[in-house]
């Protein structure tokens, strides 16, 4: 049934990717001279190249006749086979013995959601440190990859929602076009890369922590090497790591049709604009509430709303203050956007502004139909028409996601821990952000919490990082039954 | 393009009913012989009296001509009107003098939520008392007659939710069998008010207090007479209240098919079976962490588990105990059935159990369309399909429910309540039970919030009374347009 020997073989090679990719630290510690890093991050990559060459090798030249079910299966599993082997540097290392922990760290930098179990980051040898932000990365270009490029072949309406050039290919092949898509969103977010590293350089911050900070901020990640997060640098720094935060949380399609200079394609796209509506709205009300409440001066109030909105409706996480002491409803706008998160084809986490504007457009359809049984107005979006099935799926997509978020802070609380933590934590974890409420606040993390808590908040990452669909899908028994 | 006059006939008319309700009251003041709430009670009746019969004179004889809107602008003024007259006797008894507070209290009251701004009920005399229980009575009757007889005539499915007999009627008339039905439902309603008293009487209270707790207790309402609600009664009076609020969440068309004998349809109803499976679920595990974590004897944990859960679920909000005292999670599923509800066609409110079968039924298609474009399964309910139509409204009505309550919980920690008892509140007043968590827990009150947090929650009490597309759509700017 399954093309079994496909999935392996796209996994083996991937996986040889991924020990090439944990060379990078290896260079990194040599630099640095570090023997403590040096040593399991090559070992590391040994044991992941041989296991992945091995899987490779025997499962070379596979039958090309796939479907969607070895897209979905490949898709979910090659973020788990990645996390459990970049978890190896830690653990062989011993600098995070855990199993659970390393893998944690892991999938919370792969997911780009940048949750840490880390209570002393800066302990860590430069070498680990390079490879925890190269995690984000490697995972923010795979998700770009996975949005825009792959998901829009399996059809189910969601180039509507990533605005893409590409149409649906008949069969499982990459289009040229396809191809042609990808490597020009590789460079456009390594350029982004390139550039706020050298904007961070000119505000004084060294190479090393302006590559992780570039990593962590490009893939809205939110891994810092400092243990203060950003709140130790400088209002200059503050604002260029904001700006780019933004940048990431909106559709990489976008930046594309700006650098071709479809202006028109850009003023045109209603996400983008509810989008920077929603954070223009946030800002005013938080940053008064600062100025006016808590007798911030004016530049501080702008620059700690602009910094922590940015911050955390691109789902990044990054720091600069602990926004728990702010009054209790302005860290609740700051809940409230993770559930908003950022644009569809972006690096950013959530449920993805579109989703709102497909849900807010159908509301008054519902009340139209009160009064008339016979729908009236279609939903549009950006000025296409926007089939009800696409809609319909929107909904359930809300659902299923509150529904896997209550769950999780009800077992959560099951572990022990209060119901503001439990809600902060299992919400920021699904929307890939990493900092939640109370003691995984922005200056807590989540190392106190249990083992089975940290299982669970590693599923929430995985499923929100694939848009739960794709990932939840593998546990009905309907994927799993012969055609 | 409306046809007022007999908007204002028929709200003239049902002032003149409510201001005959009044006298009840009066009679039982007169019987404990307390001037001190007959007079208020009298001169309530009679502006309502008054007011209700120029409203009605000046419209009388109105064009029959009307349609789905002057039916929604009756249905949602009606609970507007009858609590703002409803609020007089508290206010000319100077008992609650202050309007916001009446109105709460009397639109609580008519909702059958039972949320109180009282702090000490023992001390308002019997004639307000009876008021106060009755309000529950008239409340839960009419939302009956408005669930199952005149929302049905509107069409949009509803009559799925509802397995009512009744099918729509092309006029806004109402057909000979919808008078039938409305006859039954109350008679069925009353006999279970009388049953219940009797059964009370029998455990040993007094008849004032059995009439008000049957009142509260058939109409999902919550009002006690007493400061301690059920605390301090017995067992037994514990049990026969358990008993009746979980009859009152079942759908009264049911209990009709029980007199009939027709019971392949009751054991075939899906919504009861999965009602009742969430009710033994929640009893299972709050009782047996009752008898592990807090080692409660194996009665009182039982008794405890099935009284609190059969409240909240039931969205009655009697207290038997202060759940807030248990370990968090324990409350965490109570506050989680607030967001179940009893049965459709039932006195409860809350989204209802029947919303939650469609939502699920729902997800497997979803999932199944991943894989194959084309839809395969159709939803069914107690064997019939049911219209896409119907799911999407359900989902944009799970949606909507939502967007509600987040946005009432920002209001109300905005006025500086914190964030738990923010949310409890406002989930607990859109479900209409009356207990929220922290200060508006069981032994809490809503006395201390501010004005516009009572207003606040009086809409949220009457937008989730009326399912919110029957008020919400009153906001909407297509409804007031011309035809």
């Amino acid at each position: 049934m399954f093309n079994k020997r496909y999935v392996f073989h796209v996994i083996g090679l991937l996986m040889v990717l991924e020990s090439l990719f944990m060379l990078v630290p290896a260079i990194v510690s040599l630099f640095y001279n570090d023997p403590n890093d040096l040593y399991p991050l090559l070992i590391s990559s040994a044991i992941t190249f041989i296991t992945g060459g091995i899987l490779w090798y025997f499962n070379r030249n596979p039958e090309k006749d796939i479907g969607k079910r070895e897209g979905y299966l490949i898709a979910s599993s090659v973020w788990i086979v990645y996390s459990i082997f970049g978890a190896l540097p830690y653990l062989i290392s011993g600098y995070i013995p855990d199993f659970t922990d390393a893998f944690f760290e892991t999938i919370s930098g792969f997911t780009t959601t940048g949750a840490s179990i880390l209570t002393d980051i800066e302990r860590l040898p430069h070498g680990l440190l390079f490879w925890r932000s190269m995690t984000h990365l490697v995972g923010g270009i795979g998700i770009l990859v996975l949005s825009i490029v792959v998901l829009p072949i399996f059809g189910t309406g969601s180039m509507y929602l990533y605005g893409a050039e590409t149409s649906s290919a008949p069969s499982g092949k990459l289009h040229p076009k396809i191809k042609d898509s990808a490597s020009r969103l590789l460079w456009i977010y390594l350029a982004f890369v390139g550039v706020l590293t050298v904007m961070l350089l000119l505000g004084g911050m060294n190479l090393f922590d302006s590559l992780c900070h570039s990593f962590g901020t490009i893939a809205s990640g939110g891994f810092s090497p400092k243990n203060s997060s950003i709140a130790g640098y400088s209002p200059y720094i503050q604002y260029v790591i904001a700006v780019f935060m933004t940048i990431a949380a909106i559709n990489f399609n976008l930046h594309y049709f700006l650098l071709k200079g479809a202006f028109k394609k850009i003023f045109s796209n209603e996400e983008l604009k509810l989008f920077l509506i929603i954070m223009a709205g946030a800002i005013l009300v938080i940053g008064i509430s600062l100025f006016f409440i808590h007798q911030y001066d004016p530049e501080r109030a702008f620059r700690d709303a602009f910094f922590n909105v940015s911050s955390i409706i691109s789902t990044t996480g990054f720091a600069n203050t602990d926004f728990m002491i702010w009054t209790p409803f302005m860290w609740f706008i700051l809940f409230f956007l993770l559930f908003i998160g950022g644009c569809a084809g972006s690096t950013a986490g959530g449920i993805k502004v579109v989703r709102y504007l497909l849900l807010f457009r159908n509301i008054p359809v519902q009340f139209q139909k009160l009064l008339h049984e016979r729908g009236v107005i279609a939903v549009r979006l950006n000025g296409e028409i926007i089939h009800q099935d696409l809609i319909f799926r929107t909904l359930a997509f809300f659902i299923i996601y509150l529904l896997v978020w209550v769950v999780s802070t009800f077992l959560l609380m099951v572990s022990g821990l209060p119901l503001p933590d439990s809600m902060g934590a299992a919400a920021s974890c699904m929307a890939g952000c990493g900092p939640g409420l109370g003691s995984v606040g922005p200056i807590g993390n989540y190392e106190h919490l249990t083992n089975l808590s940290k299982w669970i908040l590693s599923f929430d990452m995985l499923a929100g990082r694939l848009e739960l669909f794709s990932f939840l899908i593998l546990f009905t028994p309907y994927f799993w039954k012969a055609k």
